[in-house]
């Protein structure tokens, strides 16, 4: 299957530099994605630490069972991706298979096999053959290192670009690097981390603290994103520490200098989780939904995900219908507090309904026009208390339907 | 826009009569469907016992708080649904527009306003004028009463055929006739009742009686069905018994003859709600989705639906894909409790997958001969329970975003 480029893709993939102690290679998975490259091995310097967030699916993927296994020790030397085959619901021999090459890897890198973190991305309950992967180790460290974006797109699957996002920011007034790389297209909603989201720096930060800053920072970004609500068996997003910038180690949550790091990496994260909605399967209009007047954050939340994630809603917008009745739908069955007569919606800044019906002043037509931008802020404040959360989502066109009718074929 | 008849439509309407004490009518509201009857008005003799359910929106309709409000009496006189505008969100002016009509209704047919139900569907958020209603009524009372077919006609928006049901049950040796309609194809959802369906029956059952049967009938008929996850504002299901049937009156649950009366009113109801999946927005495949071995019946109910809310296994279905893949992502999103290892799925009498791997028998050529049927069954067995569930949906291709993209235009 041909892929266009999203209408909604960045210019091109920005500018950014590999963070010190990571070293990425790529190659040739056996299955899936013939004819480029779909096999990620990133190596990390002896002193990393990693944080990670993992699919809350009650199916996870044989990777994620072994990250979850392992990642409380928040100790990696080597990361291994592969793109085409999921390595979910393959059973023992799925577990086998990691286990296999992240032993191979262990081995080549000289840790513990733990260290060695692993995810997956593609087809569901294809057995994944490890031999091809485990065998070409060795010359995949002997290859030379490639940039983020030869990364980004070794994990892509049906995505229409490369996906990446970095910052620099000063901390003790030196340079800390931060970069990422991001996959994801389909399958995509929170109640999890995302799709698959990789994060690395140079500054020296603690496992636990890194842990915290990213449980802080993934809540509004990987985890208020949707593209059809789909959550994968597989989402992954890791974050590694390499300490291999100058600055003294961040290991307590009170250090004066974490908020300008945590703030960066969390801009890092918010955009990669934009990159990944705006090539959401199909998309042609990028869609914020921002509610406010929530009786709590989280009903803010659950509301917000439930017009982001209605299909009458994705699909009138796909057809640029100001059709905002089926906004109202949307807030009604989300079943949290509402009140039909104090609730108003906004398109942009154009007032559409309030105090239970159309604005006095709103004009279809008006509604109508500002459809047709591709990029759409609807505005839901359910004027009963102060609860707020934004979700980033795309439309639901015929793109959708055809790239997943036939994604397998 | 041209609606095409569903290709799981049924051969045709059934032959079923209108039960003794209800008279139907049909006219023209003035909103939408010009061109066609969109009105429907029923008058019920005095003795009608009302039984219904509504849906569980926060931001019901205007008809809907109005049914609501005098359902508890358990009596009605009539019953007026249009089609073509769902006066929803209408605010205050939509709880005006109910009250005119039944204050009309009432006094042409010398009841109290409180006996009129009242159902609306179409567009949401457009005020709905209620003299062409109400100025019709005396005509619509003088004019021949028709029979369930031009009804079901009557209360349908995209409806692509009319649908009804009916029944003839012996109670205490004697007929008792019971007939439905339903309208429906977008924005249902469970949790709530459905779309608009209204069931009549000559028995005489009291309010009660009746609502304590609907609500254990509802759970496996309209609650077990999903188009799209989307719970409509409107959604009712009012069922009516006039008492003009020959049996005595079912007033007590512990009446021995209530359950052959109420087995023959969950088909009614079940037939009705299978006719609304069939006619789900551009379906093409008709699904049932079947789990057993959930934690309890509740959590197979959850996961049945996560299984047919998944646009992912919509789209791949629509796609005639085997892509067994997709329904262990949305049995791991689902929450509930679930074993990898102990989850089986089935395709029809296909055994797909088993013991947290791909079944060692299964070709995927079978699976993909399979997905050309138009009626498919997808089992799914946790293995840790008793728990089961069957939820009934249609697929999701590009039918549905064709309609839902230019509903309005």
């Amino acid at each position: 299957m041909e892929l266009v480029r999203s209408p909604l893709a960045p210019a091109g993939f920005p500018d950014v530099r590999v963070p010190a102690g990571v070293d990425l290679f790529t190659g040739r998975a056996g299955a899936g994605y013939h004819g480029r490259d779909n096999l990620l091995l990133a190596l990390f310097d002896p002193a990393t630490a990693v944080a990670g967030v993992l699919t809350e699916s009650k199916c996870p993927s044989a990777p994620v069972a072994w990250c979850a296994k392992h990642l409380g020790a928040g100790r990696a030397r080597a990361l291994i991706v592969n793109a085409g085959n999921a390595n979910a619901f393959t059973g023992r021999r799925g577990a086998e298979a990691v286990e296999r090459v992240a032993a191979t890897i262990a081995a080549a890198a000289g840790c513990p096999a733990g260290e060695v973190m692993a995810a997956s991305t593609g087809v569901i309950g294809e057995p994944l053959d490890p031999e091809p992967i485990a065998g070409q180790i060795g010359a995949l460290m002997a290859s030379p290192a490639v940039g983020l974006e030869a990364a980004a797109r070794a994990i892509g699957t049906t995505d229409t670009y490369p996906k990446g996002a970095g910052a620099t920011v000063l901390v003790d007034g030196q340079p800390v690097a931060i970069a990422g790389i991001a996959k994801g297209s389909g399958m995509i909603a929170p109640q999890m981390a995302t799709m698959l989201a990789f994060v690395f720096t140079d500054l020296a930060v603690s496992a636990p603290v890194l842990q915290s800053i990213l449980g802080e920072k993934i809540a509004g970004s990987f985890n208020a994103i949707t593209v059809d609500g789909d959550t994968s068996t597989s989402d992954t997003c890791l974050v590694f520490a390499t300490g291999k910038a100058a600055p003294a180690p961040l290991t307590s949550r009170d250090d004066p200098r974490l908020p300008v790091f945590a703030e960066a990496l969390g801009t890092v994260l918010f955009e990669l989780a934009m990159q990944v909605v705006r090539d959401g399967e199909g998309a042609r209009k990028f869609i914020t939904v921002a509610v406010s007047g929530a009786e709590s954050d989280r009903s803010a939340e659950i509301v917000a995900k439930s017009v982001a994630n209605s299909p009458l809603v994705k699909t009138a917008l796909a057809g640029e219908d100001a059709n905002w009745g089926r906004i109202v739908m949307a807030v009604g069955k989300a079943g949290e507090a509402a009140d039909r007569d104090r609730l108003s919606i906004t398109f942009g800044d154009i007032l559409v309904a309030a105090d239970g019906a159309k604005a006095p002043g709103y004009a279809e037509a008006e509604g109508a026009a500002y459809m047709k931008n591709a990029e759409l802020s609807i505005g839901v404040d359910l004027g009963i208390g102060d609860g707020a959360f934004t979700a980033y989502t795309c439309d639901l066109g015929h793109g959708y339907v055809t790239i997943n009718a036939d994604y397998r074929s």
